[in-house]
């Protein structure tokens, strides 16, 4: 891998305005840029679109559909999925990140959430490979089953994802939810193999985890994570795309973006170059 | 089950002193107790073991062993170990819980932090076995495997402990670290199977967490796990052991102890008579 593969999600430095991100990748040599929906719809679809395309920039990733468990599938659930896939064809960009959902209101039953995934999933597939879209399940961190994403494990992901062609619906390796697992090796390995690996991302585990567990993820090589050899893993399963850098990080937040991004990239390049 | 298989743990309701929780005990018919090494040896070891005798209450496990990866296993680590076994020996517990230890410092490499453990554990088990001591590991849940525990699921706690005789080790399961574990429920039936299901524990899992997440285990029916089902699990994996409730949880402990005591029992009562 080298700096080529970099590529910065929005939410790492969204104290950034988009043309002041766009720009600055344009300066640093940045390829790729992964983009939320929120601050997309508030910037403009189009108009995203035509800034991110002129400056000559990938879109690697959108995020996010998803939250499928809110109860039974509904029109509403899909519609808006369906809006987000749309946007992200319109930003060209070939990947949208589902965080899928926790328990449904009430329930205690991980197994019956899961099933409402694959049954919304199923709902959407054909509507995102129409559309060169393909939707990516994230495995979230454990840490999120009962109210963010029953969907815990890489191996999880996989099993819903095997039911739908490659083309339509893969998962999302991100550091930061799979390193304490010893069975994602062999399941990024899976994915590799069977054109699934729609995405890989990095973030480092730092502890002690702030209150809520939402916004700790570390800059890269302040934690726990052996992140060049997770990258290897990727490499070794066949992963040739872009390697995006996500962290919601209230510390991060408070500082100068700019400064931000010149170090996310400079922390990629140490691990990358190692 | 029923309520006599109840055991409180002493951090449940650590604010009570040893005698007057050993007496409220008494008075509501609970016959289990399990207790941590800190407040026993400020107690005294001798004197604990009488008050708890005495009272016809059972130690049902003595918290804890471990931390085996501050480094290259050490002879003040496997003295510390064999003394919490004494302990244990003394207080009549056949039981002792072990928090295995994260990553050894400067590192990040979890499969030699589980190599340190089982390291350790081959040098204290049969010690443990000549004093009728089980050692029981307790994986802990992902969140914590940085910084205090690289043994992450069921199924990795007994890919140790079956390299030893069933009387000497085996595993702890803990509703709290385990419950979002799909491949959970098949490791009890096996830990069962084995003679390894040393101790069963119940805790709720409830959100937000709260910062450094040690403190934010919930009361029994306040989360999302489905303790009843958990129950029936350990009950058809063959467990007729003690159930031992173990809360820590800032909220509780500012609270009347003996008014969380007798909620901890009804709460209790509610699962396993439903």
């Amino acid at each position: 891998m080298n700096r080529d593969r970099f590529s910065i999600n929005q939410m790492t430095v969204k104290q950034l305005p988009l043309p002041e991100l766009v720009a600055h990748c344009v300066r640093l040599g940045v390829r790729g840029i992964g983009l939320w929906r929120e601050p997309v719809l508030a910037y403009g679809v189009e108009a995203a679109a035509a800034l991110v395309r002129d400056a000559g920039l990938t879109v690697t990733t959108l995020c996010r559909g998803g939250f499928f468990t809110a109860g039974p599938t509904t029109a509403a659930t899909l519609d808006d999925n369906r809006a987000a896939i749309d946007e992200a064809a319109a930003l060209g960009t070939d990947t949208l990140v589902l965080v899928s959902g926790g328990l449904a209101p009430g329930s205690r039953d991980l197994p019956a959430a899961r099933a409402l995934i694959a049954e919304a999933i199923a709902a959407l597939a054909p509507y995102a490979g129409e559309r060169g879209v393909r939707l990516a399940i994230e495995p979230l961190h454990p840490m999120y089953a009962a109210d963010r994403c029953a969907v815990s494990t890489l191996d999880q992901a996989l099993e819903i994802a095997e039911r739908f062609p490659a083309e339509q619906v893969g998962v999302v390796v991100d550091t930061y939810h799979v390193w304490w697992d010893d069975r994602a090796p062999a399941a990024v390995a899976r994915a590799g193999a069977e054109g699934r690996l729609h995405s890989f991302q990095l973030a480092d585990w730092t502890t002690p985890l702030p209150a809520g567990v939402l916004n700790g993820r570390g800059q890269l090589g302040d934690g726990a994570i052996d992140l060049a050899a997770w990258c290897e893993l990727a490499a070794a399963a066949g992963y040739t795309g872009p390697v995006e850098v996500e962290l919601f990080n209230d510390e991060l937040w408070a500082r100068d973006g700019v400064e931000v991004l010149e170090e996310t990239l400079k922390r990629f390049e140490a691990i990358v170059e190692s």
